[in-house]
């Protein structure tokens, strides 16, 4: 999407070197640093940090650092540490592991002096897939929030999309998942603006969500996560669109701490609830959310601190409550299936049910 | 209640002085500052830059105020003026206007030598109904609180009480609000423990209400406001209690940005969702608390900054977002009364509906 007018990827290939470069997402949003990596240990280094996050987006940085280590050494040795040093920054990230997988399947069975080639081009081809991939969500999406706008009863004004944490172009390679759908209708002439919700703990929407609509030039105002049910009390939000961590064959999400609010709050006012993911977020082999999906325990800090730039232009962590106060930080929550208006996917919009992804499944 | 296992009030008559003390509410949680008010613009200072806060804290403060500028003048001209100076610092919080009025009203008649006594007398007898009226709400909330946690299945296990922003001690005179029944229930052995709501944008769960929870030792937890609802649904929240801002005569409630939120989850998962507040919050003249209630727009500052602790042990405030992100921030939402267990007061608990209100406004 675009940055200041000039379309880019969140990794991209430095033109004519074999580097590439990642925005690094820790200074977001009060700096844009492109960052180059130039090794594996560079890769490795900002998944590690953070510097980059988003499944697809540690995949495909995984990806190219698995190629920039074979440029440096090509045996199977090296192949083998450089799987290890990656697969260790981000070890329960999914799509980490299957990225690394697919560059290794293709290059092992090569000889030494294609394999390097062959990685980078692996990893060039996951990038463009993921694109490809969020454009079809985009494009289902689109088709939903085109119908929403035309059914306003005042189809000059905007309408109005409610989303939490950061699934978008940020999160992946180009477009996004929950954005994506927006980018496509703002850039259709579809007055779209969205309600950015904080998301604490970690502030993914002010941070992350609030640059990326800025820089593309998307309306939208931040607020805070409390104030969402009251909006759609008052009729001021025409749909929910948010990402998903894990979906189950029945239709269940796993997202974000603080979605499940936000669909009990839609549902209590009839505002359509989506969530938008590709279809690997499936997890075909559990059913029920509440029962079968763990929910990650995350650091006590992250509710007690908060970072930010001070009046100095310095970049701060500021605690907000006294020393030592105990604090309990569920990372995701479940949102059971009869919250869900539908799951916009790569393959089409589907209902969040076992019936309905069984068809899904059997198109795969 | 407890600070340090020694029983204060908010705000306290020095011994042996014509001059009172108030905790300095701006440096909490992270300093505990008494500040010694000696005249009536002591007073009128604490209040304008929120030293002191909440509805019962304020309307004590002025009525202290006013004795004191009686003290250094008694004239009619000092009177009038005192009394405009004290309500200009809050001029729309409605308990401010009225402890002014009740102070103004007794020492008017009286003759000049005898209305600094008698005006602090009224400022005394206003800081001890305060104290008995919270005392009386937190005796009607623990028969509820005891009542639930007899019909746990394990009553060994504690009773896990939700609350939202503060309505405790600090916002009162004593006992507060929704807290009151939290620490009657602490202090006859209930073993309570309570889920702390951070309560953006302002933050007041994790700076005042852990504060005072921590004083007083009854064990707590801070959580972001979006877990809320993902804590009832795993069963871990066996009431919420929340303070009020303002009832409606039909038992619609409006109350900090969030509560709603809670309310629906709590409603989801059949978690009983209590208003604690004295009668006088009601408001009569309304029905519909979505029509009739306005809405306080509060500054996109709270929104966007954050103040805190920095590591360096100063005071620093935060931006949490990209310079010139716009921000609404909507300072309180409407629970409609269909969502409220009950109304817990100092005449007792009342149904959330026209019948037993009236029932309510018999008695007065």
């Amino acid at each position: 999407m675009n940055i200041a007018g000039i379309p880019h990827r969140t990794i991209e290939v430095v033109p004519g070197t074999h580097s590439v470069r990642i925005i690094d997402q820790t200074v977001l949003p009060h700096q844009l640093v492109w960052q180059t990596l130039r090794t594996l240990n560079d890769a490795a280094e900002a998944i590690c940090t953070m510097r980059v996050r988003g499944a697809p987006l540690i995949g495909a940085t995984a990806a190219y650092g698995l190629a920039l280590g074979l440029l440096e050494d090509a045996s199977d040795a090296a192949l083998k540490a450089g799987y290890d040093t990656l697969f260790a920054t981000r070890p329960t990230a999914v799509n980490l592991r299957w990225a690394l997988d697919r560059v290794r399947a293709v290059v092992a069975p090569l000889p030494l002096n294609q394999r390097a080639d062959r990685a980078w081009a692996e990893a060039a081809a996951i990038c463009d897939e993921d694109a490809r991939t969020n454009h079809a969500i985009g494009q289902h999406g689109f088709e939903l929030l085109r119908q929403l706008h035309a059914a306003k009863a005042d189809t000059s004004a905007p309408l109005h999309v409610m989303t939490h944490c950061n699934a978008g172009w940020l999160a992946a390679v180009d477009w996004g998942m929950s954005l994506s759908p927006v980018y496509l209708a703002h850039d259709a002439g579809i007055p779209v603006h969205v309600w950015v919700s904080e998301t604490r703990p970690r502030g993914q929407g002010a941070s992350l969500t609030a640059w990326e609509l800025r820089e593309h030039g998307v309306p939208h105002t931040l607020i805070a996560d409390n104030a969402s049910g009251h909006l759609m009390q008052r009729g001021m939000v025409d749909l929910c669109i948010v990402g998903a961590d894990r979906v189950t064959a029945q239709g269940d999400v796993a997202n974000k701490i603080g979605t499940y609010m936000k669909a009990l709050a839609a549902r209590a006012h009839q505002v359509p609830f989506f969530f938008a993911m590709p279809v690997s977020t499936i997890d075909w082999t559990i059913l029920d959310g509440i029962r079968d999906i763990p929910i990650e325990q995350r650091s006590a800090r992250e509710v007690t601190h908060i970072p930010g730039i001070a009046a100095d232009g310095t970049r701060q962590e500021v605690l907000i409550t006294r020393e030592g106060t105990a604090a309990r930080n569920d990372g995701f929550d479940v949102t059971p299936a009869s919250f869900v208006t539908s799951l916009i996917t790569e393959h089409g919009v589907f209902q969040a049910d076992a019936t309905d992804l069984a068809r899904l499944k059997a198109m795969l």
